[in-house]
């Protein structure tokens, strides 16, 4: 039984989602729906890209991730399907598949995109205001019940891509990064992977003027309300208070610049 | 494998949805549930009699429609079934059922409706503050398994109708409509459908003052941050702005007055 | 097909339940999984008790409930399954099953509490900030798969409980009881069982100096926006406002004092 998962900014009050759903339903009637989010903030693109790459990977092969935030909806921006090795994402090309074609290159994986041109796969009548329903939802059904990405569509190598902040080397031997994403709990998520701070000892780390020594293991080994600094479950460094919000106590977002700096060694 | 959609203002931040999945489950331990919307406004009958019709057509055939927004729960109104050629309707009956019932008879589609009676379709107990969880969620399960919407209870034709404001023709050609609904992009969606405004040129929109010289045909036609008014995805006239908020923008919501007149004939 | 209902604070913003789902579905591909709420306060332990308590005695036998609400990740609280005769519960031991022991202890049900200790029912990388989707969600597919509770760690008997407040009578032969859960209609929700109240006729109910003559039977048997008391969906009585909310028109919220007394019989 083919699963299908949705990524949009529909929002849960509207419509949109169950006509969407209807549609996969009635093309694909054994799929399994999982809805990852449909609470992106409307039209960002950013966002939906961060959300779909972490929570991608643990979904069982052959999964069809379904993403709609559009806000070049009815302009000439491409419909996409990106197919992988272990996956396929369905979505329109602008940008927010970027971070799940930066995992695919850095882990040197295969993968093909095609531009959804075949008509066949697609709504008898396409609204110009919700390709979700006409177009996207219904080309993921298909993929579900065993049609070949190539026959939705011509392959093209050249998709929009995000130009998402990369951590910079400092002269110390640090990194300069940001905050790319703030969660519901308000931890600060920023661009600084764990591979870059080998053991994860030996790191201060400074945001917005803030100092924080080292890097816990979890949020319980500090007081509550304390901020501290870990790796994440999405295995990037982030800022956190303990029961609190990183995000209301220091005040910062997306954008926020975040410094690494390696400890000044004993005896120094 | 049967279909129950779920509309409700129930909210997902307390237990009541999940209890009524869980008696479904079961009783019909097979069915496929899909949530249309449990974000309904507290009480908004219309709110949701129009995500209703706007979603139940896209649903394969024998999906049964389950809608508790019902503000006079442990009164004497009435629990109905509505059953046509292509789906069921449980709910209340308070009006929440007066878009579909206005479509299918626009359409001249049979139905029939039946007030649900037979306790022997209900929970044991019967709580008069939740007829979601004790009347309505066992019955839709019921008619998922099979059971005929006669054998629930006894035929009637008298539905309760909230009376719906319609477009008033104008003596210029044009229509006076309304807004009906606001959707989480802050579109305006009125209630002048497409199949008025014929090939859709030649029209100009004013609301509240706000002059909009043609229909688009999408989002992207105008620049970022400006009004623009086409057929939306529900096939009806909206106002929106273009990744924006036309209800904030304008400061408008339900029952906003729109005016669509012809535009005068060049050289005129 | 087994169900497995979720309960948490993760919201669905991020990719959080997204993540888990996906763990979920790739160890017991048949599952049914059924969202309870993701939408518990942040931390609300006691919130997530009761939701889970209400909603879970309504689904079929052997459904496993899965309850992350764990401010205490990466620390030393064990995480637990407890199984009884009907159902499964797993979570972090920090008092969110109390009400659901509570109930087995008042009904004489048998259960087993276990810790869960066994890593090969877990993810093979296991974050010291997402247990959710690291050891819960897999310890409940497996359960999902048949694996039997006592394999997956060792019984205890000392599970963390919630020091939750029970009414206590009163020398008048009422009871002081007090708000426990405010659900999103601005209902409240006390601590003051049906079964204490008999037929539930001769109360009077106080709260916050405003004082309700009766008991009513249902929202509808008072005039629109007038405050009343009611027995509630859960049993439990309730103070509430016709169609309107009573946490807002009376200012109160968890933890407010209410006072049930007998009435003065008549010609006293």
């Amino acid at each position: 039984m083919a699963i299908i998962t949705m990524t949009t900014d529909f929002g849960l009050s509207d419509g949109y989602v169950g006509a969407m759903k209807g549609v996969i339903l009635s093309i694909a009637p054994d799929v399994t729906i999982v809805d990852i989010t449909h609470d992106i903030q409307p039209h960002a693109i950013s966002q939906a890209a961060f959300v779909v790459a972490s929570a991608a990977p643990y979904f069982p092969e052959d999964t069809i991730h379904l993403i709609v935030v559009d806000p070049g909806v009815g302009s000439e921006r491409r419909p996409l399907v990106l197919e992988t090795k272990k996956a396929a994402f369905v979505a329109p090309d602008n940008g927010v598949l970027t971070l799940v074609l930066q995992h695919l290159e850095d882990t040197r994986s295969d993968y093909r995109l095609f531009h959804l041109t075949r008509r066949k796969y697609w709504l008898d009548e396409i609204s110009r205001t919700f390709h979700g329903r006409d177009i996207f939802a219904p080309v993921a059904a298909h993929l579900a019940n065993g049609v070949a990405a190539s026959k939705l569509g011509k392959e093209i190598d050249d998709p929009v891509r995000l130009d998402l902040p990369r951590p910079q080397p400092l002269p110390t031997g640090g990194f300069r990064g940001r905050v790319i994403y703030v969660d519901r709990f308000g931890n600060l998520v920023t661009n600084i992977p764990a591979a870059l701070l080998g053991d994860r000892n030996g790191w201060c780390v400074e945001i917005s003027g803030h100092l924080i020594p080292r890097l816990s293991q979890a949020y319980a080994d500090v007081p509550r309300g304390h901020v501290l600094a870990l790796i994440g479950s999405t295995n990037m460094l982030e800022i956190a208070v303990r029961e609190g919000s990183a995000a209301l106590m220091l005040g910062l977002g997306e954008g926020a610049e975040v410094l690494v700096t390696p400890m000044a060694s004993k005896g120094s």
